[in-house]
């Protein structure tokens, strides 16, 4: 990862922005920015150069990953150290404004960082500057998530072998994410759902300790993190013979599916992408089952920029990593979601680990 | 568990801090007063009464899993339709005082909030009511703590088969975390560590694509989640025959681990705690490489109060359930930990899941 070059960018964008500082204190832009991989740290970037905080704890995890900014090791909390070292700085000099990131600065620490800053500084809650620039993978991060994928889509052919009735859900969870681990993987991008029958209808289900039933869909969602990047992929398989209703709800599903993945080039808007996949639904009528939005950019976290959703603006360009994945889910009945992982590309889009989409019944 | 009690005392605690209500964004704080175990939502508790919003994917599971409180689904996001009900009731009447968790609601959500709610409203960082609640464990807490610790401990035998020189870190978390899930596990605590030979002494060091050496420490440090609650145990083993200083290093941990537990009572502080695991290494001139705090509270998170740190003044009481876990790392050799989860009964404590802590060479 060329961490120097993301540090320059962000330097422009800091100047761009009238921000002496950017306080950076979500850990996935600390990662981005620096290569720092642990769970407690700071990192202070002011054009120029940058300083990352940390404890005890990280001292040889901080000497062997961070690249590119001064490194500290404080015996207090990292936020603290960084306020510290502000204040040590400021007191004779002019008016320093501070661009923290609103979303992922607790509003009591706000309070407690203005309270210890004092005159000479200004606290300002600043744009989501790093992750605009993590938007647009570069080939690195193309080269991981599409080794993610990979490794993730592998893992429904374990689904396949583990899915029968009267099997729990957490068993298939099991097999997948043991198969996951087994490849290398640091974890899973999140809660495996493994959603079976009536469970299919929450979009949202984890896998439970409920029996696979004799007949219904069953839907798998599941993504690994390899080498720090996620993995996204949903397929939805039939337990039994499907009724009419249940192959007609998978088709419509499948279709709106590709339709969206068509859709995906630079120069369309998320919410086209969006639009096109409710408009297919609607003319199934089956659109006011579709509760959520088509799909997420993917990266260092399983949920990224841009938002493929009714409205958004957010123009697409080459090298940004989405999910499409509409599902439709009728109370009672049960549920449908497939999804896929794409690059954008200079004129369409590539699914990172293509894997057959026609119904399955097992 | 009995979430109208919870309620009940909410509402107790929301009139003395003078608040008309408690708008809770913390998901765990929200399981554990209205049991809702999904990843949106928002929970707005009033004295006597409460509402809690999430949207359209949750839908099934709300109505399935939320109990003593009304529940909407909402199109919007969680906390904008909470701020909407409360303006749509705040406009005519005396000047409300909504607290919100300052700890877990965002620097840019609060202005967005004061901002959505305007004159009529006082927003104020209320103090930390539920997790003040959360400290003492009732006895279903206690019940699901003890289970969570069991099937933990069971993980430990898993490890020590899968232990051998040549066997890559993530290997034997592979099969921990499998077994973990075939038992019942909803997932992991936290990123199962195995941090062997000089990797050891980092102490939160997950298991990596590193073999494990012929020779040196091999920190196990791993926990389940069953049925929302979490376990917590580190064990640290030795490949091939352990130097004296390595031997010695272990004694000191596993000395300072005993007396810390056997101090654990009612009228006792945290700090007091700490302390005494801390004598006991500077006894044995090991203290300086102590760079952690002695122990943290568990349950619905991995990291709760009270901490056992120094300095630290909250008095244990019957019901808390805490870490003891004091921990030496020598940076190039490498490191031990040993580690425990207590539940502080009447007159001392009670091991969770005692298992061996005798040095094991393999």
């Amino acid at each position: 990862m060329d961490y120097p070059a993301r540090q320059k960018q962000l330097w422009r964008e800091l100047e761009r922005a009238g921000l002496d500082y950017l306080l950076i204190t979500h850990l996935p832009n600390i990662r981005y920015l620096c290569g720092f991989t642990g769970s407690a740290g700071v990192l202070l970037m002011a054009a120029g150069s940058g300083v990352f905080f940390s404890d005890g704890r990280y001292q040889e995890q901080v000497r062997r990953e961070v690249v590119g900014v001064r490194a500290t090791i404080s015996r207090k909390p990292p936020l603290i150290a960084a306020g510290e070292w502000l204040t040590d700085r400021g007191r004779k000099s002019k008016l320093k404004v501070i661009g923290v990131e609103g979303e992922y600065l607790s509003a009591a620490a706000r309070v407690g960082l203005s309270r210890h800053l004092g005159r000479g500084f200004r606290v300002r809650l600043a744009q989501p500057l790093v992750e605009g620039m993590r938007l647009v993978k570069d080939a690195d991060e193309i080269e991981r998530l599409r080794a993610a994928s990979r490794t993730g889509a592998a893992l429904f052919k374990v689904a396949l072998k583990a899915i029968r009735p009267g099997t729990q859900e957490t068993e298939v969870a099991a097999e997948m994410e043991y198969a996951a681990r087994r490849a290398g993987g640091e974890g899973m991008s999140f809660p495996t759902i493994i959603a079976s029958g009536p469970r299919s209808a929450m979009p949202h289900a984890r896998a439970s300790a409920a029996a696979i039933p004799a007949r219904g869909f069953v839907v798998c969602d599941f993504g690994v993190i390899l080498a720090g990047y996620c993995s996204d992929m949903t397929r939805t398989v039939h337990v039994g013979s499907p009724t009419t209703a249940s192959r007609q709800m998978y088709a419509a599903v499948q279709q709106a599916q590709q339709a969206a993945i068509e859709m995906v080039r630079p120069g369309i808007s998320v919410g086209e992408v969006d639009q096109v996949a409710r408009k297919i639904l609607k003319q199934n009528k089956l659109n006011r089952y579709f509760t959520h939005s088509t799909g997420h950019g993917v990266g260092l976290e399983i949920h990224e920029g841009p938002r493929l959703a009714a409205g958004q603006r957010q123009m697409l360009q080459p090298g940004m990593v989405v999910t499409v994945e509409p599902g439709v889910y009728r109370s009672g009945s049960g549920g449908v979601r497939i999804e896929d992982m794409v690059v954008v590309t200079a004129r369409g889009c590539e699914v990172l680990a293509p894997v057959d989409k026609e119904l399955i019944t097992i």
